[in-house]
């Protein structure tokens, strides 16, 4: 056990990164991909499975934890680890996405941010504070800062007005991850500051130069992927990274495409975490390297071949494209833990292939020759999935969607 | 690989019986719990798991398979045991049951039953060559004869015409079955014949003594635990295996409640299948040597402690009472595989503390022992609740529930 959080760079190719990240519970090799684990579990996986896959580290949500089973019951029951059996790290966001862009947000104001629980409908107030306690509580290696996440669409006064009060807040988030870290004995937690300024470049650096000079371990980058075009997240990002300190890791969040993954190391984000793997796995989208298969298409019926000849996962190894089909179709729930397994472990091997990439100084080759090969998801196409998502995460009145397969 | 079936018997005590049963597939040590993969799938479980829980046989529902993906289909692609990455021991049933005792049959004259998918509604004919064909496309080790269920309210004439006509059916699918067996190569699969008779002691007598006249390789016990009393029930059971040669095995249809098991096998029954260990699961109901616990009981949102201090299980290893509550309330996927695992572990470790109590002599106390501690449930309540499963099967229009969860 390490307990220390340190950040080395191995190699760097032109702005791509690979390092090693300590952390109290083990080290990550980035770039690396966090399989989101949003209630305590990474949908359909054991954490056995998780390992096996060559995950290092694991995101799990703050606000779905700090509403049931309660961040306090979590520490009771020994932090987040030993409640969910995951030896490896952890990291837990703010709460602050779910509150703010989605729904349920009665009002924010300096002090924090009301907002009603998508379960219950009970009334609560997130305070920088609070969320940074609920995190310790939970007692992830890796912590967010509470951040304002205006509306991609907000205009320009609203979103200065939003990275003000974002600097503000982490500048609280700090003061009480310090008081808290010299109160608890234990293993030191690290804390991220999270710039914002929506899709202005202006105020996105000036938010990274802010947070820069404050204390953070190291930095999120958030408010991002919000329905913007591709090509505005991927200039904003780079904007952010521009001003961070080079020295400190930085975690994009919410983004786990094969194709985006490969443009966010391009820019320098050493870590990522997204749903998009296991979700469109329980939807039956299974990852390879010539884009997307939808399982349910018929002519797998008869295919006794897996997924990819050359997949060295435990689903490609053991079941043929007919069987998966056959439980797509009858809708067993093995199913969809198996086109989980592949997706993680395609989504991992493609990081792990980036960092050897890197340190080969091969990187921009690789990445060419995969997003060659990878067929884009038509842009368009996507905003508009992405809208339908969104709305229909709203209508469900469900502040997160939180599908059951 | 043994390539052919046989069975020796180890010990015996007042009816109970410890044996070894040889398969294509592997060998199986009775008193044996088959888990049930309706679907060629054991609801949440990988084969691996399968087997690390102990499990030495499955069964697969020839109806199910029929339909979907249907039986050529699964020898296309090498059998049920290829198709589902199983390399132990498969029971098929004929799949008479299904559509007979729930839902959807058309008619039924001597040449076989009509009946309706519950799926698409088209309709199909079953008759005994066909059962036995299908059985031999699926490549099961162990075969079911397809036999007349009637209702268990059925008057007894009704009763009388559908035993003979099993006997009828009887004979045509070991003909059938031998014809077939000279005509394929490969491993030797085993024909077991259906006694019935409904509740009427004098039919399943003079049924038994029918089929144990006929060269069967075993013998199902099946029409039975459909709403008549349980004392009924083993009543009959014992009546049948009377009358059943001792040499061979007899498999016990739709039998898997921890105490019914210990029944069966005091009476006589060498294998049993049932959905009951792994369906209950999926509903949050966990099996203890003190009966059953809910697990979305309140009281265990703070239990820190497994299932059952003493289960060698996966499930009771690595996760706490307080995780599993966690992961019902929230519909997580991952909860009803841990209570599947542990679930089976449970009945089928019940069963290999049979046999080894049959061994040494001392099922009889093991027996009383387990079921002194083990609340039975109320009979009463269990019809209820069996009356209100089949009513509610019928109306969702399904020949067999089909349950995702």
């Amino acid at each position: 056990m390490h307990h220390d959080f340190a950040f080395q760079i191995e190699a760097s190719q032109s702005g791509a990164r690979a390092g090693i990240l300590h952390t109290p519970h083990g080290l990550i090799a980035t770039p690396a991909f966090l399989p989101v684990g949003t209630q305590a579990s990474v949908k359909t996986l054991d954490p056995d499975e998780l390992d096996h896959l060559g995950a290092s580290i694991i995101l799990a949500n703050a606000y779905h934890l700090y509403l049931r089973p309660g961040a306090e019951t979590v520490q009771k029951l020994g932090g987040l680890h030993a409640f969910m059996s995951w030896r490896k790290p952890i990291l837990t966001d703010s709460g602050g996405f779910q509150v703010f862009s989605l729904a349920h947000l009665v009002r924010v104001d300096d002090e924090g941010a009301v907002f009603r629980s998508h379960l219950d409908g009970s009334q609560h107030l997130l305070t920088p504070e609070k969320a940074t306690e609920v995190q310790h509580q939970l007692g992830a290696d890796i912590m967010m800062t509470l951040d304002e996440c205006a509306p991609y669409t907000a205009d320009k006064e609203h979103h200065r007005l939003a990275m003000e009060r974002t600097h503000r807040w982490a500048a609280r988030c700090l003061k009480a991850h310090t008081a808290l870290e010299s109160e608890v004995p234990g293993p030191r937690q690290a804390l991220f500051g999270i710039p914002q300024g929506g899709t202005f470049a202006d105020l996105r650096r000036e938010s990274a130069r802010t947070l820069a000079s404050m204390d953070f371990a190291g930095f999120g980058i958030g408010g991002l992927s919000l329905g913007e075009p591709k090509e505005v997240t991927q200039e904003m990002v780079h904007e952010i990274v521009t001003f961070l300190p080079p020295e400190k890791p930085r975690h994009l969040l919410g983004v786990g495409s094969p194709e985006d993954l490969l443009e966010g190391i391009a820019r320098g984000a050493d870590t990522f975490d997204s749903v998009l793997p296991t979700r469109i796995a329980r939807n039956g989208a299974l990852l390879t390297p010539d884009g997307r298969m939808n399982i349910h298409n018929a002519r797998f019926k008869t295919a006794s071949g897996p997924i990819q000849a050359d997949c060295g996962c435990h689903t490609c190894q053991r079941f043929s494209l007919s069987y998966l089909h056959h439980l797509f179709r009858c809708q067993e729930l093995l199913g969809y833990r198996l086109a989980t397994i592949h997706n993680l472990w395609f989504t991992l091997h493609l990081m792990r292939d980036a960092r050897e990439a890197i340190v080969a100084g091969t990187f921009e080759t690789f990445r060419k020759s995969f997003l060659e090969r990878f067929p884009r998801t038509d842009p368009q196409v996507q905003q508009e999935q992405k809208a339908k998502w969104l709305n229909s995460a709203r209508r469900r009145g469900s502040s997160m969607p939180n599908d059951i397969i």
